[in-house]
């Protein structure tokens, strides 16, 4: 037994003071990493993945980018196969650079290509192969942390080698539920709680970006805040994010634009796509190049300025928060 | 007052008897009456529109396709402009042949072209005005007979003239909402009942449906029924019907396919788009060609069958049934 | 074909005008009718009750008391048995006075006392029989005229006696569903669209507003403006309304309170239960006592002043237009 | 940076392996230490309550029950005041023995007695005095743990005082809320997160449990599982559990009743309230009485018999898997 009187400047602070840091890392390091685990380590069932996880410095050595969020650089070489297993986890695959990998999630293989964002949610077997003639690597995300911290993991071995070798261009889920605004009618009866789309394409997310700037220059409502293009990936049959946990999104800053300062409850994991960012994030600043990432924990206010026009790929634990009300988000300048 | 002994019979059938009747228009008729009407009536403040509306035989003559939904053929002249107002019945627009016509929804200019659905839902202000050389007829379906029944219908005249006479390919909604899956940040925190997307596209219907046939070909779940590819217009910001009242939907018969024998409570109007549909509803039944129409009453039976390649465009109510729980389906060779 | 530009002046007016009418029935009027048809008419298969509809004055002779309600005085002598049947019509009882009539519902009998609401939603069996040495007369509220209009009304036949002919204090229903927030365990995973709680008692509902009317003397918030109590009764496992089609509320004004003007989309029927009410309906003024009946048609103004203490009963249909997005209010000092 | 296919194991098992551990602690034990700290500690500002917490000897010496759950015996003297505060935590009472102490929340008098359950649900402020001749202990319940986990934690300082010191038999709250399914009409526009009826009283779950047991005897359904009755404490606004992030529960099994061996996802903690039982978690095995705790760790089996006839009051952080869709549930001998 443990009295509260001692604890409670540490359990029930004045605001989230969270353990985890600001911090960034540079593609520049991860890739040669990555690269070196591709000569060191096979990849096959017991290890699953050749993956490296961000671990953050503030959390104690462990593989957790955040407090609730995994990110980590997978890497493939030509010809391996990342055998098939299924777990509650929810997991993405966002494509900064390279292609060639199918990842087949539920029996359809569904093309990773640069800029691409690829869903594997919850409970769905998926697995990975690389028939190209270069490695790939690319940035995984997953809510482990969190599900690790509440109990709440299953997982299931599925083959030892991908349940099709098929390479289409476009998965099956793309071709049910890939059209804007279109839902399949033999499906929409069972929403599911994850989108059932599995790939949200760079060609789609890039012109929606260029649309939102376009509205602006001609005078019209779309952008965020000016200069700052954002959509967020959703789940077509229900509108809600894509994953129970998990929020992404993608961020286009004009040249010389620059975000307003803001704290959020929960924390967020960025990568810089193309160009250059000038990140402040509480009293830690970086400039950012594509494939850098850093995190925001919870509640330490950040702003992202763009010297030159910069792209960049977002992904958080907000729906969490906002599905148990908690969720709470203060931007200088605008009423609470 | 009036005893419920003598009444209970027509007011309590075993199961629902509807007053409207099956029935069809032939394009061939409707087009040479709207063309007559162009020539006779003009279009302006007070008429409002130059619309024919659809009479089931059943309903006592009035204007009602059903006892919950309004048909009509549209027809505007070129240089006409119909003026703008707005009222709180739900509308959509869908064209079957010809364009040149923008309507304006709240100031955003949509371009209606062939094979297109274009909305204005309740209490959006809309006009209308043709460009080409050429005169335009389309169908417009919207709840008229419901919201009269149920006393629920407010209505505003806006400006004479339509408050922009930009001509642009794409709306600003397509610009924000019509992207596949994705979901401008700007936007997201208030969703309405209505889908912010004004203009759905045949490009993306038709390469919908076509997917759909070939993932049969290749043997893989997506149609609803052998042959028979469909998909709903769907609110991108919810995953809910396109408007609170009314369902739309397109179907792709293959040749040599037919539907199920199906009953639904609640009414439909149907119209081929291209090919030709052998249809029975109830016991009634019609060869129809592009552009004509056909109304299945509430609980009728009805099949349709394509002795050579259909597309039908389908409105109904049955978001009312839902959203109330009082809507039941059967169809034939399918548990209950 | 009907042309919309002679139509659209009826089916489009600038607000809602309904040709249901303001009306008032007087208890005294009614009471004696429902005892004669007493005499005259027997209770059994095929007529199934013995109620006399209050017909609304603008809705052409049809049984109906707006346009998509019925409101009706039934009438059940000592022993007599209204057999069971169940249809997709939602359906109600409010007791203005007497006692020993058990309605069954679904196998639960539920004792009828003055001041209770009994519920029967759609498709339940229900059935009731008087185990009195007087006839006792009761209020039925249903949507026939509504289901009637939409053409979605399915009716089947039960046994001709009633299921139970216990006549337990409190139904099955109350005892698992009547307890302030409180859920059994049992139950809680299928929520249906309607209230699984067959009985709001007077002993309940007399206490809320007792209660209200404390706290306004107190100097605390609970009323809905000076000296109305008013309460809503709800399904306790969503919250949501009694049926999704209807709703029922009970207002207690002090001696000396009146309502604020009220507009609203959709209808309402009241009773008054105890004291006298000064009632404006549009350009209608009625004085009501016990018993006393009046309709308020979509959107026609009305005021309810106590120039002594009054009770009153009230269902409406506004739950159609909530679930439609169709609502709208207007409160004379209130902003919109 | 940390590899995957080394943690893999730990982060990723094939089901749920939580650090916490089955574990019981005596009300004859929590009870004199409380008592001690009463002698030791004062309440005031800074410490803000006396409250000794549950610690799980498999969570490191952490004050936390569970991975999620506070449990904790808070005790005030005679005369004592716990000054206002608010967090965004959220909060329950649960008084296993005693009286005398009211917890004002947002200014609302609650007075605390035995077997009710009081909530004081995030960011409401609230403070406690007790006015009687004896100490109170009772359980408090929160999910600090789960708050700290994710850093989502806000803490605002009240006055000193509690901002009222009536002490009424029946809060504000209950007056509004406290009357089985009706909702007060000044209120149902805006439904909270949480639960706005403060106090669930003994009077009521008592007769709840009684009635399914009643039930069961005369043959109905009502109990979860022969002689095993149980209800929800429930949000009588939404029906939903009364804070976002814990359910609780109140059980009654007869003399000779066993709950069927159950697994779930999430923790629970369960204080007996009145008689015996026999309780199995895991591999342990206790026999507890009237104010002993025990805790289930997520995914551990467990059942609860009753050599003689128990009262259980239960409190879980299901809300929090359900509404992420990670729950699971099994049940020996039912489905999955």
């Amino acid at each position: 037994m443990v009295p509260l009187w001692t604890e409670i400047g540490e359990l029930m602070p004045m605001e989230p003071t969270s353990r985890a840091v600001p911090h960034a890392w540079q593609w520049g390091d991860l890739l040669p990493l990555a690269q070196e685990s591709g000569r060191l380590v096979p990849v096959g069932r017991g290890g699953e993945r050749r993956a490296i996880a961000l671990a953050n410095p503030g959390l104690g050595g462990r593989p957790f980018a955040t407090p609730t969020m995994w990110a980590a650089i997978q890497y493939l070489c030509p010809g391996e196969v990342a055998p098939e297993h299924r777990h509650t986890q929810n997991a993405f695959r966002f494509v900064v650079e390279g292609e060639g990998v199918w990842t087949v999630v539920d029996g359809d293989p569904v093309a990773m290509r640069r800029g691409d964002l690829l869903l594997t949610a919850g409970w769905h077997f998926h697995g990975h192969h690389n028939i190209a003639t270069e490695p790939m690597a690319w940035l995984d995300g997953l809510d482990i942390p969190f599900a690790h911290g509440i109990d709440s993991t299953f997982f299931e071995f599925g083959p030892e080698q991908v349940s099709s070798t098929e390479t289409p261009d476009r998965s099956r889920s793309e071709q049910l539920w890939g059209h804007p605004g279109l839902q399949p009618l033999s499906q929409v009866a069972r929403p599911a709680p994850s989108s059932p789309l599995a790939a949200y394409r760079w060609e789609h997310t890039d012109r929606a970006l260029a649309d939102q700037l376009a509205l602006e220059d001609a005078g019209h409502a779309g952008v965020v805040e000016p200069g700052h293009a954002a959509v967020r990936f959703a789940n077509p049959a229900t509108g809600a994010d894509v994953m129970a946990t998990l929020r992404t999104e993608f961020h286009r800053l004009r040249a010389g634009a620059a975000t307003a300062r803001r704290q959020e409850v929960g924390s967020s994991v960025w990568q810089v796509f193309t160009g250059r960012a000038e990140v402040i994030v509480g009293d830690r600043t970086w400039d950012l190049a594509a494939g850098d990432l850093f995190v925001v924990p919870s509640w330490v206010p950040f702003t992202i300025g763009a010297a030159e026009a910069v792209d960049l790929f977002r992904f958080s634990d907000t729906p969490i928060y906002e599905r148990l009300h908690l969720d709470r988000v203060q931007v200088a300048g605008q009423e609470q």
